[in-house]
């Protein structure tokens, strides 16, 4: 790792990416094993003689283990998601992590302090065991036959890695979204090895709109013939043009309408008038879909999308763990947790994480939550750096 | 007509559809004319003697010219749209009209009183002329060689059908949604002619959300294999699958997030758990948008949904007659004014007819809003009749 010195203050440095090979099968909740498991991590900061100061950040549907810093291995690669997230990697053009606002020396996952460890999740695309890695029955790639994974998998393989690289107790785990599910699933499954969770703008379980946001994607799709049923690997053909209507559709709710109206109103994309046409885009924020798509396939698996986007619906915390009632199923929890919404998050809307917080109230635990006013919907969690940085900050000074 | 005494209290009726040629051609904003064109269209109540009761309804994305009544001619096929309507016409299986709660003796639109005239618009596939009617030119169907049309080419189109019934002026014009702008467009083009218009969930303007959730629908469209550049008649395959997303897409933005809480929450298909499967509906919800989405394309033809779509989008009242100003837009005007608006309906919010309301009353026109508080979102204006009734009633009263 390159001395953070060389680059802007603040920066996690240059970071590569690397991987660990699982010793034994990862179970799964569908009932079977899968074997051999590769995670791809990096890792931010310095691991502490105790092995006391690790974070496991846990990223969202679209993410990877690429959280801070500047990749050495994909320099020309953006893996940053999002609204302005997006715009900032036009200008910088740097392959920044999907957190760096929230990782590096002084930030809120401080590394002068902390060792901040970042996976790709089980069912990946960028390196760790996922659709598109060969199949050891086969020698093919599993493609459809790929298991349907859930958070608890995710989960229970970040325990397995943990375990490789000697790493038994967390000082936190922390993400947003997906990677906030995967943050409370630690502290329900592993309650002894978690000091602290932080859940930013997640649920327990995701209300029928966004499961319906989330068929509608996974439905784009699978109904691209290109698709193939899931087997396009080596075909020449992938399913650009689902996958393209299905990141629109995520985009559009990741961000909040008053977001849209100050970043695109109804500006047109040439002139004062329209052009009388449906195939080509009349207004900005039409243009800039049809970018948003055009990037997205260059860069992400559409059998891993599908993966990813079946774990988060399926995550039911209530329904998984305590027989319906959010009480009994964080009964057993024993870390502090922090939880961060937004009140323009209309995919992940604070209420959940009011239920959440009384829910581990009325357990006698020890639950903060913060619902921070700003303006960008769900895309909160990646932009609103400034506001969560304090909270983050003073909740894990607090243990 | 069938007497409404053998059909239940408050019908209108067994009706039929009808045809009228239009004599001269249509003038289009795009800059040419097209003829020839059809109109489809159905009556409900009696024509006063001196033509002076007319209402004129005007339906919305996917409506047709049954509003009211049960079809003589379609009784097996549904044309009404939406939540709780595809609900009731599940169980009654009559073919009532997509406004049938609204129009008939003693309703909101009282065709004892009133003779009120519903038109397929131009465009459409279910009469009136569009993309797949046929082009003279050609002796084929037009499909993407059909002009891109907008509200206002839709309301020059009834203009000229009216004049071919015989009628100078409307009581009062009335729709919803798409419908809504087309109310406002009469009042704009032909102020002379339009008493008052009621204008129903809409807007000015699509604001830049509703614009992106078009684009994404007529993407869906548009990348499916299938459309064939829009020349998909006659070739046995239709965009049936990119068809079917545009419609998930649609529904989810005409229903609000606790009305699908409401009615489905996180039920799951079968039994009490997931079966981990990335291909089958797991949730209720799932499984409702599938079956929406295979009714739909049976019913409706896609390049008109691609004409309807931009119609709406394009629709600005400020851009198209104020020059960017919506109180210059309206200064015109001479009709009393309604809007109503639904608290819930995030898809056309009330902001709009609150605005609306704002730049009417600033040019000292009578103009009326209610926003009613409803959880159903934009399928509030198919589904709250009791509410909108005594106040639609009221306001024609007062003319």
């Amino acid at each position: 790792m390159t001395p953070a010195s060389t680059l802007a203050a603040g920066s996690a440095g240059t970071v590569e990416t690397h991987f660990v090979d699982l010793p034994a099968p990862v179970r799964l909740d569908s009932g079977g094993e899968l074997h051999p498991v590769r995670v791809a991590y990096e890792t931010y900061g310095t691991l502490a003689p105790a092995r006391d100061n690790v974070i496991l950040v846990c990223h969202a549907l679209s993410g990877d283990a690429h959280a801070a810093g500047v990749s050495a291995t994909a320099a020309a690669a953006s893996t940053r998601d999002g609204f302005g997230a997006d715009d900032r990697d036009g200008s910088a053009g740097k392959a920044l992590g999907w957190w760096d606002g929230m990782i590096g020396p002084g930030k809120a996952f401080d590394t002068d302090r902390y060792f901040v460890v970042s996976t790709n999740l089980l069912g990946g695309c960028r390196g760790t065991t996922g659709p598109s890695s060969t199949d050891p029955a086969t020698g093919e790639p599993y493609g459809p036959d790929f298991p349907v994974v859930t958070v608890a998998d995710m989960v229970r393989t970040q325990r397995a890695f943990l375990d490789e690289l000697g790493i038994e107790r967390l000082a936190a785990v922390a993400g947003g979204s997906l990677g906030g599910m995967q943050a409370l699933q630690w502290a329900v499954l592993y309650p002894d090895a978690v000091d602290a969770v932080v859940v930013i703008a997640s649920t327990h379980a995701l209300h029928p709109q966004g499961v319906a946001w989330n068929a509608i994607a996974r439905e784009a799709i699978m109904r691209d013939p290109d698709w193939q049923g899931g087997r396009y690997h080596g075909t020449g053909r992938a399913p650009d043009a689902g996958m393209g209507v299905a990141r629109m559709v995520g985009h559009i709710t990741y961000l909040s309408a008053p977001a849209l109206e100050d970043k695109f109103g109804r500006r047109l994309q040439f002139a004062d008038d329209v052009r009388y046409t449906l195939t080509e885009p009349e207004f900005e924020v039409e243009n800039y879909l049809r970018h948003q798509a055009e990037t997205f396939v260059q860069r992400f698996d559409a059998n891993t999308y599908l993966t990813m986007s079946r774990a988060l619906t399926y995550f039911d915390l209530a329904r998984q763990h305590g027989d319906g009632s959010l009480a009994a199923a964080l009964a057993g929890v024993r870390a502090r947790t922090l939880l961060i919404a937004f009140s323009s998050d209309w995919l992940y809307p604070p209420a959940a994480s009011e239920e959440l917080a009384g829910a581990l109230t009325e357990q006698g635990l020890p639950a903060e939550l913060h619902v921070i006013d700003a303006p960008y919907g769900h895309d909160c969690f990646l932009l609103e750096e400034a506001r969560q940085t304090p909270i983050i900050q003073r909740f894990l000074e607090g243990q």
